[in-house]
């Protein structure tokens, strides 16, 4: 098995596995007490404070521990926007944001405050001028991710920051998919992480506060951390955590290097072996282990499963293989084809060998799901004043786009063809074929059934 | 070294910490994903829910778990009174609940609800008829405790929860204390709960909401845990957790049997072998492990100190070894004396010959700390009209009760001193040492500097 996941967890590193296996027979009582185990307790817990404030940059009595990236992230904004209530309830967030941070928005808004989402460029990045526009006089909170966690994308966080500190706006970086690699550089404020997706143990998230921001807890707090994250420490998962991005930063720049060129390889290769295929993020501005692709006429879930089968653990934000049934949020706001989406993401340590092995078996996994694809039920098609229409009613994506396909070739160079269509994925992946192909968008209406996409055939 | 302080973290129990190993290797994946570490980490997350959720004595979709034991509390609590926030805002809680629950109460209260407390006997029990006539018709949620935390007093769960079904009000039970020893009985509505104080590892919380109970989630939320407990989740430690509760419970009733009759023989031999010492908590209704003593004229934090040189971690309730100054609202709730006041908490396992070296070493310990105190410069004693006044303002508890003592004898019978102090721990102990001396306290005055405590010499 190769797990090229890592964006979403990464595997146990060994120092925190020794650091937690050390620490469960040392940390496991409470460092408020005055007794001997106390005493090692809060030992331990300062110590892992220390390096961790290290590791980000920080003092030591800025940064608290939280259960988690997510609950960093929600306790965070809570705090900030709180602390500074009386300069106004306008919230910042680029619309790439993780979804703690766009579901602590959506409180925010349901509570009275209101958000601007800063749009993102086709690469994922936002424009550091644009951010800077969105500042108000009323604006208690900017937020912004270090790196894109579906794409990598690298965000232009000390420019943002320079334009935050200008305003007197504290920034709050969400730092999860970077810190593993080096510090935030720039005047962050607020800073939030989550230690396993550095190869921490899971349950364990760092917030920095810096000194002079206002910040008032939200909820019922306690005397543990500062007031800033109620209930018992977990000190051996903590003592890990601090002693494991200790260990990745040691060896950072090596795999940094390493992971860079082997994704660079998926970069180049894919678009090579796979036809129809878009690489999705910057291609040089973005974190080292992560590369996206999305595949035409391709339905995620089903190739996750035929990687899976073939031995690859990848992740997708296609529709079908989320919950919700609506396509990533991130690919959304890139414009880009959300269909047939594949994230890898390596772990610090993958072997080339794997590398390859999963570009000799993507071209077939891709071609066998289109395979399986390319025969569904034909769609109902019917001339209607002078343009095709395509009947994908009640069908899902890769569906709509599959026909719409098959049909442009029958259409005459300035003609339109309509696409019928009620799955959600449609609105954002007909646009998208549609510039891949090089083919016209023209818009969409509503229509008796579902929605009408229209195209227009150029070539 | 003997580690007396269960109540407040038990150290690891063996099962949870082979648990906890094994699932360091196959539950670092995020449930939520189809590939083959995802589904291992899923399978592992759903038999540890299962395994729980049967303890408990749910069903496994009632229960999710949490980072800790107080996040259950807050969010259980949170939950509840949203869910039922047509019906009112009314809450209950007893005066003993842990600082969770309370903290949980005060959010509530500054949020424009109203709280009543309900108070306890000298024991430390609640009353239920009383109970149930807090029950109003905009009770939104009641909560109680299953047992103390620092006395050990079990509280009539069943009886509470059948007046609250009676009257239609959701009732939260924080079975922290307890959970290990057994499910409690009666017909509770939600139940919190907390792993690392039955040997489970810290950073896993339970909560468990009966199906049909109103329960609105407050703060951001995620899909994780049935959008109940965001961020992700820590397997490895639930399921060490679930381990452990299993193990713990299957050792329960042969351990409690044996625990309950080390700490029987502390209750009697403490009052025995130390002299002025009151021990608190129900004599029989009462958890297996707990018992509380305090003792007059002792400072809480030096007694401590002395018992750790001589081996023994035990934790106290008194003002002086909290870092707020204030006494444990418990003893204040009860009404009983707080000072110099020790919890030993054995955890299972422990050894008898340990619980004999304890109560040698106590009174040796008691000794030194008052003979220590026995010698402060002593306060100025004026007569003021026909009483005597003892000036102990500035002086941190023990002192102003030392004094009391001193002067007591110079009181004609039927005359009355008054001790003029300003440590709010006073208020609370020099009632309890008339009650525990016989003498009359006649109550407290406002003065000059400080308050003026008056007693009168009965005896």
């Amino acid at each position: 098995m190769s797990y090229f996941d890592a964006a979403s967890a990464a595997p146990l590193h060994p120092v925190a596995r020794q650091a937690l296996l050390a620490s469960l027979d040392e940390g496991w009582a409470d460092p408020a007490r005055l007794y001997r185990e106390g005493r090692r307790a809060r030992m331990l817990l300062d110590a892992a404070r220390e390096a961790a404030a290290e590791a980000v940059g920080c003092r030591p009595d800025e940064l608290v521990f939280t259960p988690s990236g997510t609950r960093a992230v929600h306790e965070g904004v809570a705090g900030a926007l709180a602390g500074r209530r009386r300069t106004g309830r306008h919230l910042i967030v680029s619309a790439v944001e993780h979804s703690s941070v766009l579901h602590a928005a959506e409180v925010h808004e349901a509570g009275g405050g209101t958000v601007t989402q800063v749009a993102v460029d086709r690469t994922g990045a936002v424009d550091p001028a644009a951010y800077a526009g969105a500042l108000r006089a009323d604006t208690a909170l900017a937020c912004l991710q270090s790196a894109n966690h579906e794409v990598g994308t690298e965000q232009p966080v000390a420019e943002v920051a320079e334009a935050c500190r200008a305003a007197g706006v504290p920034l709050l970086v969400d730092a999860a998919q970077s810190l593993g690699w080096g510090p935030v550089a720039g005047g962050w404020s607020l800073l939030a992480a989550s230690a396993h997706k550095w190869g921490g143990p899971s349950g364990v998230g760092l917030l920095a506060v810096r000194k002079g921001v206002r910040f008032a807890p939200q909820g019922p707090a306690d005397e543990r951390e500062s007031g800033r994250a109620p209930g018992f420490e977990n000190i051996p998962a903590i003592v890990a955590a601090a002693a494991s991005l200790r260990a990745v930063r040691a060896e950072a720049a090596q795999e940094a290097a390493r992971l860079r060129e082997l994704t660079d390889r998926i970069r180049a290769r894919v678009p090579a072996v796979v036809p129809d295929v878009e690489v999705v993020g910057h291609p040089a501005r973005r974190l080292p282990g992560i590369v996206t692709f999305s595949c035409l006429y391709v339905d995620g879930e089903t190739l996750l499963h035929e990687l899976d089968r073939a031995g690859f653990s990848v992740s997708s934000g296609s529709s079908c293989t989320s919950s919700t049934l609506t396509p990533s949020h991130v690919l959304k706001a890139m414009g880009v084809l959300s269909e047939g989406n594949v994230r890898v993401s390596l772990p610090p340590g993958t072997r080339a060998e794997d590398v390859e092995r999963f570009l000799e078996v993507l071209p077939e996994a891709v071609a066998g799901v289109r395979e399986k694809l390319g025969a569904p039920a034909p769609a109902a098609r019917s001339r209607q004043e002078d343009a095709i229409v395509v009947d994908a009613v009640g069908r899902r994506c890769p569906v709509p786009v599959i026909e719409l396909a098959k049909v442009i070739g029958d259409v005459p160079v300035g003609g339109t063809v309509r696409v019928l269509a009620d799955d959600e994925a449609a609105r954002l992946d007909i646009p998208a074929w549609c510039e891949m192909r090089g083919q016209e968008y023209v818009g969409e209406e509503p229509a008796d059934r579902g929605t009408a996409y229209v195209v227009r055939r150029v070539s």
